[in-house]
């Protein structure tokens, strides 16, 4: 018997049969005793209709409105849900993000939780209850209506489970788990039993999109065991949960990510003075382009190369601007190439082991992939290389670090 | 300079079109400096798609969660209206019912008000903003979410209007006021300037559907003037008011109202004794079937014909039950009919007038109309007839009331 945050998304509440599955997976946990809260999400299609709505009155809707709004699609799968489980018999309660008394700050769209009253739960709980949340959405000290921003979902549940103490926080998805890598490039990925929340954040951000990466600092900060599963399929999925310092096998790596959204700039011979690198990314974040990867190498006769990679959606206007950097600041050229990938080997079993990145640069040598600019944290470690070779380097490091095999049974 | 509150129905907010019609119509009484209360209901097709999803996941669905889930149609419209009035520079404010304080009592899907908290109104008129309020919905003591039953938004309206001493609450609906009679059966009928709350009540529960008549009782209880216009064309309505006693021209008849949904029954040579009436009349409402009008004549030897009407819905069951309460009460027969008409002259100049009901009966005796049944009140004569002759009863009786010519102007 265990206090579980269960929570669905678009997709698994996405119509009538599909809330009904819902009802029938937490009525199996309800009747092993275990006390449950769920999360949901709006069904699948239902924001967006709405967004359409708004968008066919005003071009930038009134964000207090909007959250009014948006917030109605939460609101008709708690009811939903909650009559499935009335009618199995399993007695259920819905309560909006402001009925729960999730407070937040009044940013609409993008609020951020203050506060949650437990207590109206913990009555619920005590007395049999299932409760049903509508995710996403809080109100305000004043009692204005407002939503997390898009996904937030994930965040409510890891808030809910927070407040409550809760044994475990369970994320319902489309996937089954995290995977060592994308099981469409690697065969042999493999999905992990258990992954950090460090490990998480960096692999969620590079691009294995399971999890909101806000939820998962959010669960590691207030240390929820988060377990990621399938909506649809049977199966322990993921557990997300803080490092196991007694286990002397923790592998050095944990997973591959990568992604083909970025491009490459680079400034060709820039005078090395102390401050040209803020001369060149304030112009850049001024037109609201997000710089990822910054690499500047030692100069040479005073002048250096200056490289930095931006999302590819903003390739040709950051182009632009640094070439207009490029004669301000009398430098020699402007190198631009959005043929590139990014590859990162994550793993927090790199914070005790020398020789990673070594082991990592050899791999991609053996394969003739040239490294065009490499960047480390703590836990990771990322190349640029030609997007022609992602697929190759992916595999050779899913390879190299041993992902391809079941670790041995802790 | 008035404080009005304003109210339009599913129709008028159908579509986001139609919303920026009320949009503008808002903003002109706005730019009059009038200050501005709105109730919405859902657009229209809303309510009953919910409806649907709940119906597909449980006959009966859970009344506390069919009010999560009908509730959040018209929250969809306040956050829509509210976003067309700012577009418009018209500074606006959705609240939902539980938001703007109507508490109501916790009878889910037919809750009635208890008491609105005028406060945040208040605040918000006196900023000079449009206020948005979700009609037919409220929140209990607890915080849960209440619904007042379909078309409780003119209730809403009205509440409001009284709570904040409107000057006049205005019903926006599909029609430009309250005839004397159905156009449709008499060319030459009128919109009527005013009405007084019994004459529109008698004249709504007669067929005339413009109104709820909770809504118009709740309005005379408090004694909110209450106006029916057009959402759609220009024109002052209909002026629903108390009795106007400086008056002296007060006309004997308002309106004519009729209907076809009736039938007639007659238990005949029933024996005349005490407590026959409910003899017959419990096992028919036993049946959940409704009674309208009821006659008893005087008995001859001992005996009596007992008539009563219900709806022809009900037509068939009430004479199955009818037929056994004749065998068990030993009465002569069971005569049907479902060829009939009710036909109602309303008005309360009757009052202090003799006269009008013999004036009423000559006029269809002229035409060689048998009445078959009278029923009377005191602002009120209701008879039945055979069905073929109802339009030309509501026709004669509507000239012979001079209502088929404008009143002198008051």
């Amino acid at each position: 018997m265990a206090l579980l945050v269960q929570k669905f998304g678009g997709t698994s509440v996405g119509s009538v049969e599909r809330i009904e599955a819902v009802a029938d997976k937490v009525k199996k946990f309800r009747d092993n005793n275990d006390d449950i809260v769920v999360v949901v999400s709006a069904m699948s299609g239902e924001t967006n209709r709405l967004i359409g709505l708004a968008s066919d009155i005003m071009e930038e809707p009134t964000p207090r409105e909007m959250d009014v709004l948006v917030s109605t699609g939460e609101q008709v799968t708690i009811a939903l849900l909650s009559m499935a489980l009335n009618k199995r018999g399993c007695e259920a309660r819905s309560y909006t993000g402001g009925q729960v008394r999730i407070t937040t700050d009044s940013s609409h769209m993008k609020a951020r939780i203050v506060d949650i009253d437990e207590d109206n739960m913990r009555a619920d709980l005590n007395a049999g209850r299932v409760i049903v949340v509508a995710g996403f959405q809080g109100m305000d000290e004043t009692g204005n209506i407002t939503t997390l921003g898009r996904g937030g979902s994930d965040t409510t549940a890891v808030a809910l489970a927070a407040a409550l103490k809760a044994d475990e926080c369970q994320i319902y998805t489309d996937v089954d788990g995290v995977y060592t890598t994308d099981p469409r490039v690697v065969d042999s990925a493999r999905r992990m039993e258990k992954i950090t929340f460090e490990e998480m954040i960096e692999m969620a951000s590079l691009g294995s999109k399971v999890l909101q990466i806000r939820a998962v600092e959010f669960a590691g900060k207030y240390n929820v065991p988060l377990r990621v599963l399938s909506s649809f399929k049977d199966g322990g999925g993921t557990l997300i949960t803080t490092e196991d310092n007694g286990n002397m096998e923790q592998p050095l790596v944990s997973g591959i990510a990568f992604n083909r959204d970025e491009a490459k700039l680079t400034l060709v011979g820039v005078p090395d003075i102390p401050g040209i690198a803020s001369k060149i990314l304030k112009p850049i974040s001024e037109q609201n382009i997000e710089v990822d990867m910054i690499v500047q190498n030692v100069g040479l006769d005073k002048h250096t190369d200056f490289t930095f990679t931006v999302h590819r959606n903003d390739f040709k206007r950051a182009t632009g601007v640094l070439q207009q950097i490029c004669q301000d600041l009398d430098a020699k050229s402007v190198e631009a190439d959005d043929n590139i990938a990014k590859v990162s080997i994550v793993g927090v079993g790199m914070r005790s082991h020398a020789g990673v990145a070594s082991q990592m640069f050899d791999a991609l040598s053996d394969e003739g992939i040239n490294i065009q600019m490499i960047s480390t944290s703590e836990i990771k470690i990322s190349v640029v290389i030609d997007e022609k070779y992602m697929e190759l380097a992916v595999r050779s490091l899913h390879s190299t670090f041993n992902l391809d095999v079941e670790p041995i049974a802790e």
